[in-house]
C-alpha cells in the first residue's frame, strides 16, 4: 500500500487540501461489523480520506482479527475491502521486542505499510511496563532499525504539551527527536482554537522539525464527548467552550450543531494558514465530521478516479488494471475472490485468461452477512407472492424507495441515472436488471460522472445491460440479437448451465485514451468469468432473499422458482457512437 | 504459418475468389535478390496473393541457402520478409526417404507448412532414380506417414493427361489416389481454353474427387514463353494460337498485350464459371500477370488488414500484436530484429518491456544491401554539397520525382497523401521527415485508407511525426512543446544519445475498437525501441547514402557532418479529436 507521507507530499506540491479519519477498535463484533460500514461510507464519497488510523486497541474486542490484537486485523480489512490506505497505531510501553517485531512482521506480510508510534497510555494496574521501550522515540529507532525504509512512521504531537512533561521546550525537543529518529509525519492531539495550533506549529519549525504537521481535530458531538477533550488535551476545556455548550446540554442536536459550527470555523482558519490537511478524532461516529466535511467543501472537488472501479491501496494489487464488469456493484466480493491472485492484468485477461476465482471465506467475515437481519429485509422487499410483486421491487429501489437489493447496496450511480427512465420501463416489464452503464464516447477523463484516470484523457464505454429473465423470452430475445448481428455481444445462462452466446473472449466495455500511456482497458466481459460471477448473483436470490421467509411460505417458493428457472443475461450494444438500442429491443420482445 | 487449405476454405465460404502465384528459384544471386524485389511488389498490393509457390531447384543456383537446395531458403525468405504464406515443391524421384525427411524436418523447423508434392522430372544421364519414391503419390503418403497432418499437401493435376500416362481414366484414377493418400488441394498444369479446364474438373468430380482445385494459368509473356507452353502441357500450342502470335512474334509489348486479353478472358470465365481461385504461372516476371490481375479487379477489393503493419506468417509470431511505429517504412529490419522473439504482444511491450533487439544478419542476406549500386543512387540523390541540397532530395521524394530514400523504400502511403502539402513545407524548410501519420477518430475498419482489424469495427490514430532536425532547433522546440503540456510526447535523440523526452513508457498510437474484442493497439511509440531505431535510422545516412560518395568529396562530408550532428525527432499529437497543430508548431519555430 502507499506510504502516507507520499500522499500527503503528493498533495502539498498539487496544493489539494485533504482529510484523514480516525476510529478505534469497537468492543464487539457487531460494533466492527458496523464500523466497516461507516468507513465504507467515507470510502465510497467523490473524495475519500487520504487515509484512516486505527487506534492500538487495549484488548477486549471480540472479532477474531488475524493477529495478536484487533487492530492490525481491522486494519488489513479496511485496506483489503474499503480500498483505503491506513495507519496503524502501535504503542509500546506494555510490549517486549519480540512482541512489537511479531506484530510489525504481521504487518508488512499484509502490506500494511504506515504506524503512528506511540507509548501508549500509563498501564492500568494488571499490566505491567516494559523494560524495552520507555518513550514513543523508543519504538521509531526500533522500527527504523529492524525494517529499515519500509513503513512510514508518524507520531503523535501535543499542542498544549505532554501531561508528563513540565517544560514546553522540553516537550518540543522530546518531539524533534522522535522526527530525528525516524518519523515522517506528526499529528497533533487536539486544541480548541486554529491560533493555538499555528503558534505551536511555529515553534516546532522553531526548533528545526520539517515534516508535515497535521491538526488533530475533534469535533463536540455530544455533551459526553466533552469528556473525552478534557482527558485528551490535557488541559482542560475552556470556560468560553462550557459556557455555551451548558445550556444546551440536553439538546443532542444542538450540540452537534455547535460543534459542526466551531469545528468547522477552525478548520476553515487552519485551512487558510496554509495546512495542508486535517485529521479528524471522529470516536466511530459519522454524522458530525460529514457535515464539517461537507461545509468544507471537501465533497465538491474534481472526482480523482484511478480506474472506473477502486483498486485495494496494497502493494500486490498495483500492477491489476482490468475487472469484468459482473461485480460492480459487488466489488468487496470480486476483491475477495482474487486476493490470491498476483498476476494483473494480462496474466489473468489475456488470450488464455483461466482465472482461478477463490472462495469468499474473508468476505464473509467482512460482511458477516449471516447478521443480516429478515425483519429489516422483510420491511424493505415484503412477502412477493408473484412475479409482479419482485418486479415492484426492482422499481422501488431505482426510485430510490428502497435502500438495496440483495446484488446492489450501494446507491445507483450518477451515470445510470441518465437511463433511469429506460430501466424502470424494463424492469416493470419483468427484466430485472442489476448492473448497467450508458455507452460514452470520449468524455474528458475529468468527467464529473464518467471519468476516470490522468487528466487530458478521453474515456469510452460501450452501453452495457444485465439483468433477470423468464425462460420463456430467451427464445424471442435471441432471435431478435441475431439479427443484428455483431452489433451486439450477448450472454444468456441459468442454474442449469444451459448457456447462449456470441462471444468467444474477453472484450472491453470501458477503456481510455491518455497522452504517453497505451489504451487502458479496466472494465471487461468475458466468458470465463462470468460463469463463476453466475453461481454468485443466482446464489443471491436463495442466500439473501428466500432465505428470510420461513420454509414453505409462497414468497420462499416463488424465488426458488425464479431462482431454478431465470436466466442471467448481459448485453453489450457494440455501437458506441449512435444512440443505444438495447431497450428498443428489450421492449420489442415485451411487444411481441 | 497458415496451411493454405485452410485459407483457401475461408475464401470460398466468404465467396472472395483468390490468386496464388508461382516463381522458381532463379541460378544467380543477383536474380535471387531481384526476385524478392519482384515478389514483395506483389506482397505490398491491396490484394496479396493468397500464397506463392516456389519450384522446387534442379540445383545450380548460387545463393546460399540453410537448406540443402536453395529452395528452402528462399521459401523461409519470402515468410519471413514478404510476409506471405508459401507453398514448397518438392520432388522425390531422386530423392532417398532419408533426404526427404530432412528436408521436411527443416522445413517444419522453418515455419514453412505447404508442400506441392511432384513425382519431378525424369532425370538427366547424371543422375539416378531413387527407388524409394516412384510416382507423385509415394511422396505424399511419406508425408503424412512422417508428419501426419502438420504439411498441408498439394498436388499437380494434369488437364490434358500426364505425359506418361496415355489413358485418360488412368490419369484421373492416379490424382484421385493422391488426393486419397492425404493431398489437400490440387493445382493444374497450363491449358489453353476455360472450356478445357471446367471440363476436366467435371471429370474430377465425377470419380469422386472433392478437393479444391486451382487452374494454373501460363500467361504468354513472349515469343520465347511459347516454348515453356509447349513443354509443360504435354499437347503442343494449339494452333489457333501460334497464328495469332505468329504475325507479332517481333514485337514485343504487341505479343504482351495479346497475352494479357487471352488470358483476361480465360480468367473471367474460369471465376464466372465458380472457380474459387487462380494460380499464377509468373515465370518469374511480373509485368503481365500484374496487368491480368488489374483487368480482373484485384485491386479494387476491400482492404482487409489484420493490422496496420503486416505480420509473417509464420506460427511464432500469431500472437504479435505490437509494434513500435518507427520501423513503419522500414519493416522487414525490424521482423529480422526481432525474429528470436516468442511471446507476442505484452511481453515484450507491455509495462516491463525490456526488447532485446537482434542484429540485422539475416536481414542484410535479405536485401543484399551492399550490392546497391551507387550509380543509380547518384542519380536520385545528386551529389548534395549543401542542407539545402539534402531538403531537395526529400521534397523531390515526396513529390514522386524519386522513388526511394534511405529510410523509405516503399511509395508513400494514401493516408500520408492527406498531409502531403504539410510534409513538403517542412521538408523545404529543413525538418526532413522520414514517418508521419495523421490523427484518424474512429474510421470504419473497413476503411480503404486507414482501416483494418475484423469489420464492423472503429479504428482510431494519433498524429505522428518524425524527423532529422537540425541541432540549432532543437531548444525553441523543445520550448514551445513544453508550453502545451500533456498535449504532445515527444522524443529528441542525437548520435551522442543527448536525449529529450517527456514519455516514460510506451503508448499507442494506433487503436481499435472491435465487437467482442479487448482493445486492440498495434501501433505504438516506446523509449526503448526508440533508442535502437535512432541507431539504425542515422547509421542509414552512412551505411545508404554517404558510402555513395567518394572519401573527402563535399557530398560526403554535409552528411556526415549531418549524421554526426543531427537530432532524430518525433512527436505525438494526444488530440485525435481536431486538428492536429504539429506542422503550425514546426512552423513557428521556422518563423522565429
Amino acid at each position: 500500500m502507499s506510504s502516507i507521507i507520499n500522499l500527503i507530499n503528493d498533495k502539498i506540491t498539487a496544493n489539494e487540501p485533504f482529510y484523514s479519519l480516525e476510529f478505534f477498535p469497537p468492543r464487539t463484533e457487531d460494533g466492527t461489523v458496523n464500523l466497516y460500514s461507516r468507513i465504507d461510507r467515507f470510502a465510497v464519497q467523490q473524495c475519500p480520506p487520504l487515509f484512516v488510523d486505527v487506534t492500538w486497541s487495549a484488548g477486549g474486542a471480540t472479532t477474531k482479527p488475524k493477529g495478536p490484537n484487533p487492530t492490525p486485523g481491522i486494519v488489513r480489512q479496511v485496506q483489503e475491502f474499503c480500498c483505503l490506505t491506513t495507519n496503524m497505531h502501535l504503542t509500546c510501553n506494555v510490549a517486549s521486542k519480540d512482541q512489537i517485531r511479531e506484530i510489525l512482521k504481521y504487518a508488512k506480510n499484509n502490506n500494511i505499510r504506515n504506524i503512528l508510534a506511540l507509548r501508549g497510555d500509563p498501564p492500568t494496574l494488571q499490566t505491567e511496563l516494559s523494560d524495552d521501550f520507555v518513550h514513543g522515540v523508543d519504538l521509531v529507532r526500533f522500527i527504523r532499525q529492524e525494517f529499515g525504509d519500509y513503513f512510514c512512521i508518524s507520531v503523535a504531537g501535543y499542542p498544549y504539551g505532554h501531561p508528563d512533561c513540565a517544560i514546553d521546550t522540553d516537550n518540543l525537543l522530546h518531539l524533534k527527536e522522535k522526527v530525528d529518529a525516524g518519523a515522517d509525519f506528526i499529528v497533533s492531539q487536539l486544541f480548541f482554537h486554529a491560533e493555538d495550533f499555528l503558534k505551536w506549529v511555529q515553534d516546532c519549525r522553531a526548533v528545526g522539525i520539517t515534516c508535515p504537521i497535521l491538526p488533530g481535530i475533534l469535533p463536540i458531538q455530544g455533551y459526553a464527548s466533552l469528556r473525552n477533550m478534557n482527558k485528551m488535551s490535557g488541559v482542560g476545556v475552556p470556560e468560553s467552550i462550557i459556557k455555551e455548550v451548558e445550556p444546551i446540554k440536553d439538546d443532542d442536536a444542538a450540540i452537534k450543531e455547535f460543534g459542526v459550527k466551531v469545528a468547522t470555523e477552525m478548520c476553515q482558519k487552519l485551512l487558510a494558514a496554509g495546512t495542508p490537511g486535517l485529521h479528524f478524532y471522529t470516536l466511530n461516529q459519522e454524522v458530525v465530521t460529514l457535515r464539517i466535511l461537507r461545509n468544507l467543501n471537501f465533497w465538491k472537488k474534481t472526482v480523482i478516479r484511478e480506474f472506473p472501479w477502486k483498486r485495494p491501496p496494497g502493494e500486490k494489487r498495483r500492477k491489476e488494471e482490468v475487472r469484468p464488469i459482473y461485480w460492480s456493484n459487488r466489488s468487496k466480493s470480486y476483491v475477495a475472490r482474487t486476493e490470491d491472485w498476483d498476476d494483473y492484468p494480462n496474466g489473468r485477461w489475456g488470450d488464455s485468461s483461466t482465472p482461478a476465482f477463490g472462495d469468499l471465506t474473508d468476505y464473509h467475515i467482512f460482511l458477516h452477512q449471516n447478521r443480516d437481519k429478515p425483519e429489516e429485509k422483510k420491511k424493505m422487499w415484503g412477502n412477493p407472492v408473484t412475479v409482479e410483486d419482485i418486479s415492484s421491487v426492482f422499481v422501488s429501489f431505482l426510485e430510490g424507495k428502497i435502500k438495496e437489493l440483495p446484488w446492489i447496496t450501494t446507491e445507483i450511480s450518477t451515470e445510470t441515472k441518465r437511463i433511469k427512465q429506460d430501466l424502470l420501463d424494463l424492469n416493470k416489464a419483468g427484466y430485472w436488471t442489476i448492473n448497467s452503464q450508458p455507452a460514452v464516447n470520449g468524455a474528458p477523463s475529468s468527467d464529473m460522472e464518467v471519468g476516470w484516470g490522468p487528466s487530458g484523457g478521453l474515456v469510452y464505454q460501450k452501453a452495457y445491460l444485465e439483468f433477470f429473465c423468464s425462460p420463456e423470452r430467451i427464445t424471442p430475445l435471441l432471435k431478435i440479437l441475431e439479427k443484428y448481428g455483431k452489433r451486439f455481444n450477448y450472454q444468456f445462462i441459468n442454474l442449469q448451465g444451459d448457456y447462449h452466446t456470441n462471444l468467444e473472449n474477453a472484450m472491453a466495455v470501458t477503456w481510455g485514451i491518455f497522452p504517453g500511456k497505451q489504451v487502458v482497458q479496466p472494465t471487461i466481459v468475458d466468458p470465463v468469468s462470468f460463469k463463476v460471477w453466475k453461481d454468485e448473483a443466482l446464489c443471491l436470490w436463495i442466500s439473501k432473499w428466500a432465505s428470510i421467509y420461513s420454509d414453505g411460505s409462497p414468497s420462499k417458493e416463488l424465488i426458488t422458482k425464479i431462482y431454478n428457472s431465470y436466466y442471467l443475461v448481459n448485453i453489450v450494444d457494440n455501437n458506441f457512437i449512435e444512440k443505444e438500442i438495447i431497450f428498443d429491443i428489450l421492449k420489442e420482445v415485451i411487444n411481441n
